[in-house]
Formats: C-alpha cells, sequence, structure tokens
C-alpha cells in the first residue's frame, strides 16, 4: 500500500535524511513511503523546461493520485494552522476519495492556538475576524476530511524541541492504516 | 456558469452581507457565486444529526464538486500564508481538474512576508526550517495548482484598513473568467 508523506518536513534542515526516516518507519507497517521529494517515474521529458516550482507543484500531484492513502503532518508551522501546501495536498487526495490521515505533535485546540496567536481572549481577533471554535484541531475542512474519508487524525503535545523530532503520533497513522488493511 | 468563492471571508463580521456583495459582483460579470454559506439544494437528511463543522465541511465539498470554477481569496490570513481552509478548497478543485483562480490584497512576494513573520533575513527561520523562496505569491503548491488549472493569481497592495474591503483583484479573477467563457 502506498502513502504519500505530506508535510513540511520537506523543509527541516536535512529533508532527504527526514524523508529517508519517515519512510524507514513506514516500511515498519509494511506500507511504502511516497515522499514529496521522490523521483517520479515517467516525468514528463517537457516538466525539464519549466521553473523548478512549477514542476515540483505537478510532481506532487502526481505522487499524491498514484497512491492509496495521504498521511499528513498537520503540526502548527509558522502561524495557528498547517502548513498551506500540506492542507492542499489533503483537499486534493480527499476529492480523489481516498482516505487522509493526519498526526500533530501540538493537542491544543485550534481555537486555544488562535486565540494564542492573536493575544485575544473572546471571539474575534484585533480585526473583528471570528476565530473559527468547533473544538477541532485546525480548520474544519481539515478534520471533516479525514473523517469523511475514513482516516484518523491523532496528536500528542511535546516538548518545543521535539516538535520536528517525535513521531509517536505518526506511528499511530500507520498503525491505523496498517490495521486496515 | 458557477464560481465557487473560496475565502476567509466567512469569517468577516457581517459574514451573510459579505457573501451577498461578492455574489453580486460575479453577476456584474455573468457568473453565479456559490458562497461557502449557501444552503445545499438536496442536502441528505442524515446530515442533520452531525456535529456543525463536519456538516459544514461536507456541504463545501458538494458545493465545490457543483461548480465549473473556484475564486480563491488568498490575502494572508493570520500568518504569512492563505487561510488553510480556503487552500484545502483549491486542492480539492484541482483534483477535479476544473479552474482555480486566486487573488490577494499583499502583493509582497511570499519569501518576503515569510521573513517578516519570522524576523529573519536569511534562508531559514529560528528553528532551522527553509524559507520557500521561488519568488511566488504562497507555497508553491498554490500557485502551481491555479497555473496547471489554467487559471490566473491576481493581487495588489492596499492600505491595512482595506485588507478586507478591497475587491479590485477579486474583480480580475471575475474578468478573466468572464472572457473565457
Amino acid at each position: 500500500m502506498r502513502v504519500y508523506l505530506a508535510g513540511p518536513d520537506v523543509f527541516l534542515p536535512d529533508p532527504m535524511a527526514r524523508a529517508a526516516l519517515l519512510t524507514s518507519v513506514c516500511a515498519e507497517y509494511g506500507l511504502i513511503g511516497v515522499s514529496p521529494l521522490d523521483t517520479l517515474a515517467g516525468e514528463p521529458a517537457q516538466w525539464a523546461a519549466w521553473p523548478e516550482a512549477l514542476r515540483i507543484a505537478r510532481r506532487n500531484e502526481a505522487h499524491i493520485a498514484s497512491c492509496d492513502a495521504l498521511v499528513a503532518n498537520l503540526t502548527p508551522f509558522r502561524g495557528p494552522s498547517a502548513d498551506v501546501g500540506t492542507v492542499f495536498e489533503i483537499g486534493f487526495m480527499r476529492a480523489l476519495e481516498r482516505p487522509v490521515f493526519g498526526w500533530s505533535n501540538d493537542a491544543r485546540p485550534f481555537a486555544d492556538r488562535t486565540r494564542h496567536f492573536a493575544g485575544v481572549c473572546g471571539a474575534v481577533d484585533a480585526d473583528g475576524l471570528l476565530i473559527e471554535d468547533f473544538g477541532l484541531a485546525d480548520n474544519l475542512m481539515i478534520e471533516g476530511a479525514i473523517i469523511a474519508s475514513g482516516g484518523a487524525f491523532f496528536s500528542r503535545d511535546c516538548h518545543a524541541g521535539e516538535r520536528w523530532v517525535e513521531l509517536d503520533a505518526f506511528r499511530q497513522c500507520l498503525q491505523a492504516i496498517s490495521s486496515s488493511m
């Protein structure tokens, strides 16, 4: 079973080592981890002339479409929400009607994180914009997609220094996928 | 032609009035604007028993699937990137292979916004995580999808007080869709 590994892990200091680590953990659960950094078999020759960013985007779309499930690292990234590239990929996989799993190393409710970020206590931020508060882990489209797709979400809090290291919640996703095979 | 209006506009102080405004502007261009706040014709009766957040998520997915194109308000939202709910919806529409248009009231490059947010000048943030820098407006999956789908992205800078008011870039999206009909 091929599992696409969505997440801001590609921005870590040694992204290739991170991808190798995540795919090796997938293998422990009998899963083939597919990283955004993987080469794409049969990539069209004309893509070579494109700007790198567009080539990466199309390649990642193709990788997702080649997978049976998606596992997303939803640990908050530069703001109260997950990385937008990761969330794009969840939306893409959801439209393909395949299971989406999510994990995060921050277990605080989304509304708490957003209030902390905005420096407010109430229902709106300083601009008067509503703070979404449904008791979920992030924007409702994310958890809505995970649930509707038959996936699952796992989170845990960890020390700040372990935020981009800890993999227990990731392993919970893989265990859930492995159990459903 | 039905156009889904993705954006954090649903968090504005009077979201129904905002939706009415955006759909009335769509009508000027001969387009039917579909808001996330619209009711869903033929919504399954069993959804009534679901938690509101999940009902909203499924309803929005159904709205997107019923549209011919998507127009996303990508004005940065609580961080250097666009609202994650909006970006989820772009990914969803992209997988349906229909055109995605984006607009933003912040014309700064994504890398500049991210460095400003992170308080750094270099290639990485304080945690050592890479600052994506391809000269794009936001994460590459977003602009990659817009270009690959045959859509377009428009942005402009405006005064801080006009950030959630100004609609010139939105109108540019509608004009582009209207011209392609």
